[in-house]
């Protein structure tokens, strides 16, 4: 697999369709001083999910029945996006715990929205079966290569922005984004995983030398709350040996008010593990080490306009 | 007045004092396609007021009383916190109508605060009274001229990122920031100003041939009510013959939805109010012009993780 050519074959893809989220370099969020920010929840749908959906939609021969995807959240968001842009319909089955916030979101992406009664594996299964009865394209949240690809695009506008640090702080959910930071980086710079302890799927998987399922819970479960990690994001982080930090709940509460109060930067918890991890000292750079820190959505609930 | 100078010099004294503030390009906001925004409500204090306020500690004599300042809002906020930057005492006499939020993001910056009964003139009385007692300085928060070259460093930092922009759309207060933005660009670009009908000051200027006390009211006034516009305001738009175009409360309750529905950033009505000006049609850019958006202001009420 040759990463590279993926990535930069995604980025030519992604050119005027996915927004070049801005970057700055703040000092008070943390103690140790300056720190770089990319401030990706500004994407279209509100989360790097966009990416990886566009990616797959332009680089993939989608059927006449169009888009599939079982998510109540982000990856829901972003697969209606994609398809509405490119002009193809989407069907999204969301189970009814993603809440209302979430939902409203989908509904105004203009997907033919299904709430399913039950959790995600409800709404996964009722996803399949259309998928089975139609033709419809499945597009996974995070453990296939385009989607990869596309959210590795992130890190290689990052770079292309002028980023400077020795260290990416990244969370991880199912392992979509801090895979492609990982395909496109290589040994470049290092890659700090981030995950909540209550959602630690790649931690877990790291641990067990396999993707293994994990029970999910938390503030940041519909979001980072996958069940167990991607085989790719599992594999690249083998490769580099990357171990996931863990953070706890209130760190990321704390996390996201100081970047409310220091940034006016209002991020759903997901968004704020990966400062967590610095606030919190689950990760403690060495002296002289630069760091940047991935902030990654910003669909908090309730709306705060809503 | 050699504002180009002044400018720069107050550039050199904020480097590294100041924010970098982010811009991005992005479509979704208005019909019109895209448009160049700065994100300067990411500010030191949630506003560009922190650069006037840092640029007069810097540029003069603080006495031993330090700084007094009376307001409720984004300009005492930015004192407090150039004070405590800079190793000074300060005092902020806040109208009690300031309302909670704003007193607590004054409170926080550490300031001597004292909450004024009654409107802003009995604030400023205080203050007033407390500079003759006490020999504080007080800083002006728009009619000074350290105060705009501070404030005029917002436009030349977004010119040296790169602006394209034909015509630049700013908020009007008291005149602080678009006077900066005026001094620095000359004829180069277009600035539209933009006012709410109910915060009207400097279009009332304008009209009268001289700044004239107004009433203010309506969402954005507790940033953008100013009783009468600055002289240095005035006499600039008088010489670039700017005469803002109004706009409704309406229409910046719908931009603020708009930025936080398409970019995740929730900005108080003040740093919508710009905006507004394109999303309502109060100003129409010719065809081909290409329109840049200052968001200028992050300080909203209630605040959202209060």
């Amino acid at each position: 697999m040759d990463w590279k050519s993926e990535i930069e074959a995604a980025r030519g893809r992604l050119r005027g369709r996915v927004r070049e989220t801005p970057v700055l370099r703040a000092t008070g969020l943390w103690e140790g001083g300056a720190v770089e920010l990319k401030l990706e929840q500004m994407q279209h749908t509100g989360s790097f999910k966009a990416r990886g959906a566009m990616n797959t939609v332009l680089s993939r021969d989608v059927p006449a029945a169009g888009l599939v995807a079982a998510s109540g959240g982000n990856h829901g968001a972003a697969v209606a996006w994609a398809a509405r842009e490119a002009g193809y319909p989407a069907r999204i089955f969301v189970p009814e715990m993603a809440g209302p916030a979430k939902i409203a979101l989908i509904r105004a992406l203009g997907a033919d929205l299904v709430v399913v009664p039950g959790a995600y594996a409800n709404a996964l299964e009722a996803a399949q079966q259309h998928e089975a009865e139609t033709g419809a394209m499945q597009i996974h949240a995070y453990d296939a290569e385009a989607t990869v690809a596309g959210q590795g695009t992130c890190m290689a506008e990052w770079e292309a922005q002028g980023l400077q640090a020795d260290t990416v702080l990244i969370a991880v959910g199912g392992g979509g984004l801090v895979a492609g930071a990982l395909a496109w980086l290589g040994a470049a710079r290092r890659v700090v995983a981030v995950e909540p302890r209550t959602c630690a799927a790649l931690h877990a998987a790291r641990a067990a030398g396999r993707p293994v399922d994990v029970e999910v819970s938390g503030l940041a479960a519909n979001a980072l709350g996958a069940r167990r990690a991607g085989e790719i994001a599992f594999d690249l982080a083998r490769r580099h040996d990357v171990t996931p930090v863990l953070v706890e709940d209130a760190d990321i509460a704390a996390a996201q008010a100081r970047l409310w109060r220091e940034l006016r930067q209002l991020v759903e918890p997901a968004g704020a593990a990966a400062l967590a991890a610095l606030t919190s000292g689950a990760y403690r750079p060495e002296p002289g080490e630069r760091v940047a820190v991935l902030v990654c959505g910003g669909n908090i609930a309730p709306d705060p306009l809503g």
